[in-house]
C-alpha cells in the first residue's frame, strides 16, 4: 500500500521509488500533494504556500538572484506499472519513474539538505501536466501567483537524459478550410470540389523548406506539417468542405504574431476559405547568456541540446525566467508501459545540483 | 388506416394514393407484397411467384417478344407525409408518391387491364431499393431466379419526369491509400508525412478532364472525383497514412474491367501505396436500337436522355436485357418531406404504356 509521509532522508533513488508507489495519476494527486506539504513543512529554512493541489516552497534569504526548480507531480494512467521495481542493475521501473517522479525526488531532496542555497530558491510542485493544457498547475500559478515564479532562471526537472535542453520551439496548429459546392457525384459538374481545392495547399506543405536557426548556439528545427486532413460527406457526394489541420513548430526567435504572420504568408493565394488558429503556445529563448544559467552550465557540465517540443519552460519564458529542461529520466520512455529510470542518473543529477547551488 | 386490399379497378392516380396510405418503408414491405400478390391472384391471365416480399408476375402467351416492367415497392422512412392528399390541381402529396408508387400503380394497372398484350409481359415487384444494395430485391430475383427477369426490354418505372432515361452510367469507388511514417511534430524530420504525400493524388484530380461519349444518340458525362479524404493520428504527430476516396461514375462504353484499369492509369506514379475497390457496380448501355425499344419510343414519345447515376436498370443489362427509366414521378422530389407527383403523368404514363402494349 502507499505510505502515508515521505521519508526526504533516503537519497533522490529510493525517493524515487517511494514516490513511484504513491499514485497521482493527473487529477487524483490530492494525496501526493498532501504528503509534499507535509514533508516541506518539517523544514524550517522554506516558506510553504498551498494553491489547490499545487505546492510552492521557497527561501527568503535575501541573495541578489534566485533560481527556480520546478516539476510535475502528476503522471499519465497507471498501466500495471505499480508499485515501482527495482532490479539489480539499478533500474527503476514503474509508471512515473522517468516522467517525471526521478525529478521531483531530486527537487525534494534538494529543498531538505541544501538549507544554506548560494542562491535563494524556489521550488515549484505542480499538477495536471498530462492533460489539456487549461488545467496545467503551472499555468494556474503563472496567473494566480506570478511572483511564485519569479527569478533569474528555472530549471525543469522533465525527463532530458541528463543533458540540459534549451528554450523551446513554439507550436501553432491552424485550420485551413477550403469549400466548394455538394452535388451528386454522378453529375459532378453540378457541384464545386472542395477536396480537390486542397491540393494547393498540399503542394505549399510537400515543398516547404522548413528553417534551421542558432540561439545561444543551440540549432532549432522548424517544421510545417499537416497532422490532420478531412473532407467528405458521403459516397456518392461531391465534398463541400475540407479541413487540414497544419502544425507550425517554429524556434525560439519568433514572436507568437511573427509565427502567424509566416503561416498566413505560406498559404496565401492558396486557394484557403479560412484560416482559423486552432491552438498556439508560444516559444521560449534558452537565455544561457544569463549568469546563473552560466554557473547552472558548469555545474552539470555536457553540451545543451536546443529544445523542439514545447513544454513548460515557456510558461516561464513568457514571464521573462529563462528556463532549461534538466532532468534524469529519458523523455523516450516516458508514457510507456515499460517506463523505467537509470538510478545513477537520478543521484547523478541530484549531486550536480548540489553542487551548482552550494559551492 | 391502410386499407388491406388494393383496388385495382380505380385509375392509376387514385391507385397512387391507395399505395401511398399503405406504408412500406423499406424493411417493412410485407403487408405491401400480401396485398399486391392477393390482387395479382385475381387474375387468370397472369403466372404468380411470391420471392420473400418480392411478388412476380407474367403472362405465357407466346409471343415472339416479352418486356419486363419493373419497380420497387418500399420507400424511405415516412417524415410526417404519409396518408397521401390530393390537391384541386391535381397534385397528389405525400412520401413514395413520386419514388416510385405512382410507377408501381400503373404496373398494376397495366397488368389488370391488358389481358391481351401484343408481347409477353412480365412484372417485377420488389423490395429494399431505398437500402444498402445486397438488400435489394432486384438483386436477390437476379441471383435466384433471373428468368422471371428475362426479356428483350426491360422498363424500370424509377421517376424520371415522364421522359426516357436511358442506360445508366457506371460506378467505381476505390481507395488510394498513401503510407509515412509517424513521428512527434516537433520532431517531423524523423517523420514521413503520408498526407503531404496524398498532394499528387489531388493534383491529378484537379486536372482531370472528364470524358463525354455519346451512344445511341445519348450523350453520357463523366466524371472522376474525390469523395472523402483522411488523415492523422492527433494534433502533435506527423500522420503515418491517408486515404483518398475516389469515385469515378464512368459512360457505358466502358466494362467494370476497362473502368478500373483506367483508374489505375490515372493514379499510377501518384506515390499511392495501396488501391482497393471499395464499390463497382457497371454500367448499362441503353440498348435502343431493339426494336422493342424502338416500337417502346414510338409510343411514349420524347427524347431519350441519358441517365448519369447508377440504376436498377443495370441488374437487366448485366443479364442482357437492354433497359431505361421511365416513370410518372419526379426524381427532384424524391425522399423529401414534400415530395408529390403530378397526377396528369400517372395517367399519362399508363396510357402510353397501354398504348404501347396493345397497339
Amino acid at each position: 500500500m502507499a505510505p502515508k509521509t515521505l521519508d526526504l532522508h533516503q537519497d533522490a533513488a529510493l525517493l524515487t521509488a517511494q514516490l513511484v508507489d504513491f499514485p497521482s495519476v493527473s487529477g487524483e494527486e490530492k494525496a501526493l500533494a498532501d504528503a509534499i506539504e507535509t514533508a516541506l513543512r518539517q523544514l524550517d529554512h522554506l516558506e510553504i504556500l498551498r494553491h489547490g493541489n499545487n505546492v510552492l516552497a521557497r527561501t527568503r534569504l535575501g541573495h541578489p538572484e534566485r533560481v527556480v526548480l520546478a516539476g510535475h507531480i502528476d503522471t499519465v494512467p497507471i498501466a500495471g506499472n505499480v508499485p515501482s521495481r527495482l532490479d539489480e542493475d539499478g533500474t527503476l521501473w514503474g509508471c512515473g519513474t522517468s516522467d517525471m517522479k526521478s525529478g521531483v525526488a531530486v527537487q525534494l531532496r534538494i529543498a531538505a539538505t541544501v538549507t544554506e542555497p548560494n542562491r535563494d530558491l524556489t521550488f515549484v510542485f505542480y499538477d495536471n501536466e498530462e492533460v489539456e493544457a487549461h488545467r496545467n498547475g503551472l499555468g494556474h500559478i503563472a496567473r494566480d501567483l506570478p511572483d511564485w515564479m519569479a527569478g533569474d532562471f528555472a530549471v525543469l526537472l522533465e525527463p532530458s537524459s541528463g543533458e540540459v535542453e534549451g528554450g523551446c520551439q513554439g507550436t501553432l496548429r491552424v485550420l485551413l478550410r477550403t469549400v466548394g459546392q455538394r452535388a451528386h457525384s454522378a453529375r459532378s459538374w453540378m457541384g464545386e470540389n472542395a477536396v480537390h481545392a486542397a491540393a494547393p495547399i498540399l503542394n505549399r506543405l510537400a515543398a516547404y523548406e522548413p528553417r534551421r536557426v542558432v540561439i545561444d548556439g543551440l540549432e532549432y528545427r522548424e517544421g510545417l506539417n499537416a497532422v490532420r486532413i478531412g473532407g467528405g460527406v458521403a459516397g456518392n457526394v461531391i465534398p463541400d468542405e475540407c479541413v487540414v489541420t497544419v502544425n507550425y513548430r517554429y524556434a525560439p526567435d519568433l514572436g507568437e504574431e511573427q509565427a502567424l504572420a509566416h503561416v498566413r504568408e505560406v498559404f496565401a493565394d492558396c486557394g484557403v476559405k479560412e484560416l482559423v488558429v486552432d491552438d498556439h503556445s508560444g516559444a521560449a529563448l534558452p537565455g544561457l547568456g544569463h549568469p546563473a544559467a552560466a554557473a547552472f552550465m558548469a555545474a552539470v557540465g555536457g553540451t545543451p541540446q536546443p529544445k523542439f517540443g514545447w513544454t513548460d519552460v515557456s510558461r516561464f519564458s513568457a514571464l521573462g525566467v529563462p528556463a532549461v529542461n534538466y532532468g534524469p529520466g529519458e523523455p523516450s520512455l516516458a508514457h510507456r508501459v515499460d517506463e523505467r529510470v537509470d538510478t545513477a542518473k537520478i543521484l547523478h543529477c541530484e549531486e550536480r545540483l548540489r553542487s551548482w547551488l552550494t559551492d
